[in-house]
């Protein structure tokens, strides 16, 4: 256990923000829960961020969006690890307020994929996989996860409607969610008729890319104890790298990263899966979503899809996933979506997830994939005292 | 004071290295670090790099560089901010050993300028201006230095010539430096005759940029103690950001975040300028030097620059900057600038300079700045026992 709590959120709709720059989309989230929090006293700034170097022509984002959010002097930084910045960026905060030497931290995810339209956003996000050996084939993203799930449904006999259940789950908890960029519900029949993305992967396997931005404050743990109501605490939390390069991954169907990434975080908490009554999946593709409930220990190997066919994963489910859409719904905005997950769940946790509400939940894990696992972070929250 | 320490360094040849990948270059700096800390139990690994996205198509390189390292598995993330990449990634290393939650952290810093040339590297390196208001207009890098000289030229009724000392001084310290990009003297005649390149900005005011990677491993003050000989302790650490926009700092001639940060590592350790046997100054230009001296509390305002008239920032002066050639002659990796800078300082510490020693150097400053001044970071180091 830490001894850090998170005393803030806020987040953005997910979606094109053609309007907003990068910046305003940051400060939306920001404001967000720097109100949540009721405070402005910030000393320091991880900004999770993927592309804007890339995409927007801006880099040096710690400065930037401290300037611009009137926390002008904040230690500040981008944290950056492929689609898994905004986990990456918790973690930094976690890390910076249990050292010591910072008092308060904030953890902001922002990405403008819009800013990218047109031109090459496909091949921006390759930069995650590893550029010498994938992206210079012209392997992509999506290329990966399509390798990855033609190989499970060939070891494990099964149909690309069998992961239907995933989508059909997620869009059902977006469709409940006011930010999320598709709040359309998904009739499980029509899944198998999706456009093709990169066979076996079609448009509903995927999740889509958006515009957003989510904050989180967190602060030592007897601070927050005194300055809100509702105070989460963070019980777990663990980073851990494996192989970009799927050709290079001794199983291809074995998240390596994710599973040992969960078992640090859990053992950090003393939990077991068991314990945990919701949990905020890297679902950019189905094929993860399946992959890390069985990295996580939630299914045995092979059987992860077999909790989506159940309805195990709805809300009231044995293990709730995707409550507010997930990557698949609620949108994928790359180096915002860890803080989003971190955000989602703290709302669970606070009992203020509205229509989205997994009742009871005391204990959440959000689990945040970059390079489709070459790197995971997994958080565990517990509700500390309500 | 922390409770870390450094117990290794590696760093590699600073220049063009056209046949060496970035993953490579990181390597090398990691390996000379391993060895020289004489371990391979690596937690966490922090990427200083600024432009791999831009230049090598290349994200994610937490993963990467710690999979290519033989470290696969660690909690390894990049750290940005502008050039001032590498002491942020320093910084993000001495949070994470400070925390507890990490026991050994790797700070490496890499950029593979090569990529990009011919491919837009002057446009890539604006990345770290403010895009919207600055880089859009056509602004460099450059450009800003260029319009803080000529105010200060103008403000103190200064000639270019003035700053030749910055540059005199570094070449001459560049020259007993192996790794040195440029390891020809200067003649303080010939100064004020270099080609323009933002007036009053010329090529010998100005850093040249350079492929390169350092590294540096830190641990647990009472662990260091144990592993090594000559434990390295950091007494201070400090990142402060400012505003990046020259157009919207209060005053264009006084690095705010650059004095706040040395004034907090200062205060952090419990030390004074007078205390400082060196110091590692980000003279990207050489108006950076002068103004980094005054903000640092080295000089008074408008006299940085006599400091190097009157060659007191030599090896035998009153403080010594640039010992191994500084930017301007050691050369400018970007996001590895900052930490070649501390294996710099360990390096006078440890008393192991070569022709570069600064006799009897025992407490050591180095400073990175990201966008001319709009992120700075402040490390202090001390000798611990020897």
């Amino acid at each position: 256990m830490t001894n850090v709590s998170i005393i803030g959120i806020g987040q953005t709709e997910v979606g094109e923000h053609w309007d907003v720059s990068l910046r305003h989309l940051a400060w939306y989230a920001i404001e967000a829960a720097l109100d949540d929090a009721a405070t402005t006293s910030i000393d320091a700034i991880y900004v999770g961020n993927m592309l804007a170097g890339d995409l927007s022509a801006q880099d040096h984002l710690g400065a930037l969006i401290a300037d611009f959010s009137g926390l002008r002097g904040a230690d500040a930084v981008t944290v950056e690890a492929a689609e898994a910045s905004g986990g990456a960026a918790m973690r930094q905060a976690v890390l910076a307020v249990q050292s010591g030497l910072v008092e308060t931290a904030l953890a902001v995810g922002v990405e403008k994929v819009t800013d990218g339209a047109g031109s090459g956003l496909v091949k921006a996000v390759s930069t995650g996989l590893d550029a010498d050996y994938e992206a210079v084939h012209g392997q992509t993203v999506a290329g990966v996860a399509a390798l990855m799930m033609r190989r499970y449904l060939h070891e494990y006999g099964l149909e690309l409607s069998d992961f239907a259940g995933f989508s059909v789950n997620a869009h059902a908890n977006g469709a409940d969610n006011p930010i999320a960029m598709f709040r359309n519900r998904l009739k499980a029949e029509r899944f198998a008729d999706a456009p093709p993305v990169a066979t076996p992967v079609t448009l509903f396997d995927m999740a889509p890319l958006g515009d957003g931005a989510a904050a989180v404050i967190v602060t030592r743990s007897d601070r927050a104890d005194d300055m809100t109501p509702k105070p989460v605490r963070v019980v777990g939390s663990a980073l851990v790298t494996g192989t970009i390069g799927l050709h290079d991954r001794q199983d291809p169907l074995w998240l390596e990263a994710a599973a040992r990434s969960a078992q640090k975080a859990l053992a950090m908490a003393q939990l077991t899966p068991d314990d945990i009554d919701l949990f905020e999946v890297h679902d950019g593709f189905t094929i993860l979503a399946a992959l890390s409930l069985e990295a996580a220990g939630f299914a045995a190997r092979g059987q992860g899809w077999q909790l989506a066919r159940d309805g195990e994963i709805g809300r009231n489910g044995r293990i709730p996933i995707s409550t507010f859409g997930g990557l698949k719904a609620r949108g994928n905005p790359l180096g915002a979506t860890g803080l989003y997950q971190i955000v989602e769940v703290a709302r669970q946790l606070r009992a203020e997830a509205g229509a989205c509400q997994i009742e009871g939940a005391r204990i959440g894990m959000a689990q945040n994939l970059g390079g489709n696992g070459g790197t995971a972070v997994t958080h565990i929250l517990q509700a500390s005292r309500f």
